[in-house]
């Protein structure tokens, strides 16, 4: 899945608070109340075009104890405003406020605190409002989900029209924060220029079976039940194809979740889930915080464990949140992690206990380098704790690194699932051209097998061999692990005091740089300190972009020393 | 819901004072709702007790009106009483209080019957849903989603799985119902053959711009300067591509409008409109009726008046919908009306008058066959009314038949919205290597202007005479116009009575004979007996359908007789 870097945490996300709750609930009163003004509103509006046509003296007399009653219930009306806005803005600062999706409409959502937008709605002036409404042009989501998308894009659209070029650009942006495998295009371009891919049938060119192409579904199949090493041979009908695995999870979270419901995932995390779980869903991502710190025998950095996800729902749980699944990502973003099958049946079973769907986010599976290492797809378990509520998600974006082609696919055990998701295929299709390309790559095993899969691994290993060396001379913890395209890197001792506000500090000193690389705060990690680093990058540029986070590491690490100098000083 | 075996106990403990606080503030509110719907009910009341005064028609018109806001209200009041009550009890758990009483949107929502879940949750024995949502894996709106998606698109998934075919399927469905232009297949797939089509440099295979690559934006920009011959160059920058036409009017409903609120639409229209309204936007679509009676002078029959549009906001208004904007078919779909730009002048000005957004969906634009029409694209217009408040829709679908790219575009004249709509590509985008094709589709304009358009109108008319003649001589009413894949007939004398029941009855012996058309009240026509049939077909297919239609007809003629022959025996 793509990297929107940058993705703000949900204020709620980092819930526990209930007064961050109880504020939210006010926010939704609020809306609720503000609704019902503006029907009252109408309705008294309406009421006077019947009121001039009564003429009669008691018709007059009863139309004025009407509209006695008119100002006691506005005033009550207004009375409820002011007690729910004072409860709904306390202690609000500002940039919570532009970071909420919250709309007018959304009072199902339990994740928000009030938009500015709804705060402006609250100044007291009514008159004023309406003036403002008579200008504006964006719908209350419109402006939230504008605000979101700069939020979460902002630093990603900067790149797009300023991009690294060795000759044209060479100040341009050098990008190690998507995650992105650039390290086998001469391969993939190769094989995408062979003749066979060449295809534009009626049938492609043509409205589509919306749940996806049923040769392009039957190849996954075949396709999943190899490299997943199924225990049978998997059902194309269980496979669901969508733009991208991120239209996939959206979709996914549509169907299993109601507004305002929750999903379980640890933390930190692909930082993609929260932007998708908020523009549609309207799903709260709980996460299940690990650490870094290694606290039990046996364990490691970050590790999951269930006594943290049997934590992490009995708290959500206090807290009133209808937790409906769970979210894993195998092998693991940022964190490299490939759960043993032992942890992940742990995992499943913990999910089975409490009727809890589980989300295997596998996009990553080919991207196992390290060869001492054996991946386990969920889909190769045989005798599943409970299929009916596991579902896997796989892509192309990373594994083949053509994340330009949108292209995801869900497995389910699950026929109405399945079923459900076909809705999502008339907004979410892909190109029949482009799904007749995917069916041929896939199709492939020979040339996947004997050409592509080994030269991506050795040069997967041989970038992150270059990279993890160049952080052990610059003396930086990472987690080594032999998947993905990426090293979680702890930059702690460049950041003084630790804390986010200099994480992003040291974020923003490497774009200044034109650097980019995504801050563990992206990816609600609990720790300050932590980055996420993509090394799967041609080799020239990732030696360029080293040069620059060296040159931002030198300066940073002089200036948190002149800062402790300074405070010293000061005692 | 989760099992209630698993739900935790909230510990008592952890009921600190706070929540105390906020459960007394709850109660308080609470009081004061209770006490607000007291107040309303008097009122109410007494309103009544006005209302058997009034006699006049206009009156009574004017108190339904009102009745039915007091309705609203009523219902409004209660879903806050509710939740306030649930809070003041419990003070926790806000979640699953805020799921159950739906959002603003569902109760304005006028098209939207409650859900299955919402009427679950009215019965009383609580108990018993609790085993009925034990075994449940879908979320409510999951369900919801699916039972929308199998009435919409049931037909369409039989006709995909058994499509009639020359040599290997005879039997298999013809279908008429789909608005897919099949005439220029040939042609199409020459120009998309071609050498200059295949590109897969690396930007188009990595992460795109989510408004669509700028090399697209640019070309989609000129294209629509050239055909729509606007009075200037048209800005790349007010354009945004997504996956087809449907994902922009999705994306556009969500950034105009919040959910509940309201979209004019004169009726018939396309009923893909109708599952996209609901899918996400949560949009209501108010249709503007239209009548086959030619009501005024100079006239045609289903002609949209600006006295239709205003009797149409005003009754919306008094039912207390929250109209945002107003959606024009131009050339409209199913009437294949091309609207003069007087005519077009009159919405837009009309749309001024009242701060209404307009969405021009001009899909069809290419389509205009007969040489003797003018089609005015909204865009060519100079001095628009409220360009700020003016959107137009075009694809390739209809006009290249390339349904199965999935390419939509907007061009709005508000950069605010063009940037809000930039939210959607990161779920609603084309694969690069497409966008490549059809920027390069767009680019030859001596291709499109000297061998395909000529090509394309003369076999579009030549199929329209064809299908008319026969129309005509079955003796059928149907609208002549010059414009789209279809023609708009009238069945009525084959229906008795002439009831939707019918009608459908009628859609099914269609279905029966492997035939499938599009009946009118998927259209949202007001008037049953009406069909849409594409004529847009190769010219055997056409005629191999047309003889199924003629031999159903002819049935259903004998059926309507000896229908009215029982009747007239029995009296």
């Amino acid at each position: 899945m793509s990297d929107p870097d940058n993705v703000q945490p949900i204020p709620c996300g980092q819930m526990g608070s209930p007064v961050l709750i109880e504020r939210q609930i006010y926010s939704q009163l609020l809306n609720m109340i503000l609704n019902l003004q503006q029907l009252l509103g109408d309705h008294f509006k309406q009421l006077a075009s019947v009121r001039l046509r009564c003429t009669s003296l008691e018709e007059q007399k009863n139309l004025k104890a009407i509209h006695e009653q008119e100002e006691i219930i506005s005033s009550s009306m207004c009375q409820m405003a002011s007690l729910l806005l004072s409860k709904a803005v306390s202690g609000l600062r500002p940039q919570e406020s532009l970071v909420s999706l919250g709309s007018r409409g959304d009072i199902a959502d339990g994740q928000r605190a009030p938009s500015t937008r709804q705060l402006d709605q609250l100044v007291p002036q009514e008159r004023d409002f309406e003036a403002t409404f008579l200008t504006r042009v964006l719908s209350n989501r419109g402006v939230d989900i504008s605000l979101l998308y700069d939020s979460s894009f902002r630093d990603y659209e900067a790149y797009q029209k300023d991009k690294y070029h060795e000759e044209n650009n060479t100040l341009g942006f050098l990008n190690l924060s998507l995650s992105e495998n650039k390290l086998c295009l001469d391969l993939i371009t190769d094989r995408l220029c062979q003749s066979d891919m060449n295809n534009v049938e009626e049938v492609l060119l043509q409205y589509p079976n919306w749940r996806g192409q049923p040769f392009l579904r039957e190849e996954v199949a075949r396709f999943l039940t190899y490299y997943c090493k199924a225990p049978a041979p998997l059902d194309p009908e269980n496979v669901v194809v969508l733009n991208g695995c991120c239209s996939v999870f959206s979709a996914l979270a549509m169907v299993l979740c109601d507004p305002g419901e929750a999903l379980l995932i640890p933390a930190p995390f692909y930082g993609g889930f929260t932007f998708i779980s908020r523009l549609y869903a309207k799903v709260e991502l709980i996460p299940v915080y690990l650490e870094s710190e290694i606290t039990y025998k046996r364990t490691q950095p970050f590790q999951l464990t269930v006594d943290k996800l049997e934590q992490a729902l009995y708290e959500a749980r206090c807290k009133g949140k209808d937790v409906k699944g769970l979210v894993l990502i195998n092998p693991h973003n940022p964190l490299g992690d490939v759960y043993s099958q032992n942890s992940l049946m742990r995992y499943l079973r913990f999910a089975k206990r409490y009727d809890l769907h589980v989300i295997v986010d596998e996009i990553y599976m080919l991207s196992v380098f390290d060869k001492t290492i054996k991946f386990c797809s969920v889909l190769s378990i045989e005798g599943l704790p409970d299929p009916k509520r596991t579902h896997m998600i796989w892509g192309t974006s990373k594994d083949f690194g053509i994340s330009g082609f949108r292209f995801g696919a869900l497995y389910t055990y699950n026929k109405e699932v399945a079923s459900a998701m076909s809705s999502f295929g008339y907004l979410h299709s892909i190109s029949g051209i482009t799904q007749y390309k995917l069916c041929r790559l896939l199709q492939d095993r020979e040339w996947i097998d004997r050409v592509y899969l080994p030269a991506n691994h050795s040069r997967l290993q041989e970038a992150h061999d270059y990279i993890t060396k160049k952080l052990k001379s610059l003396d930086i913890d990472f987690l080594d692990r032999g998947s993905g395209l990426y090293v979680w890197i702890n930059l702690k001792k460049f950041i003084y005091p630790c804390t986010f506000e200099e994480e992003l500090t040291l974020h923003r000193n490497f774009l200044d740089a034109k650097l980019m690389l995504s801050r563990g705060k992206s990816y609600m990690c609990k720790e300050p300190g932590w980055f996420r680093i993509t090394f799967a990058e041609n080799p020239a540029r990732l030696k360029q972009a080293m040069d620059r986070f060296c040159q931002v590491l030198e300066k940073q690490k002089y200036d948190c020393l002149a800062k402790q100098l300074e405070e010293a000083q000061m005692e």
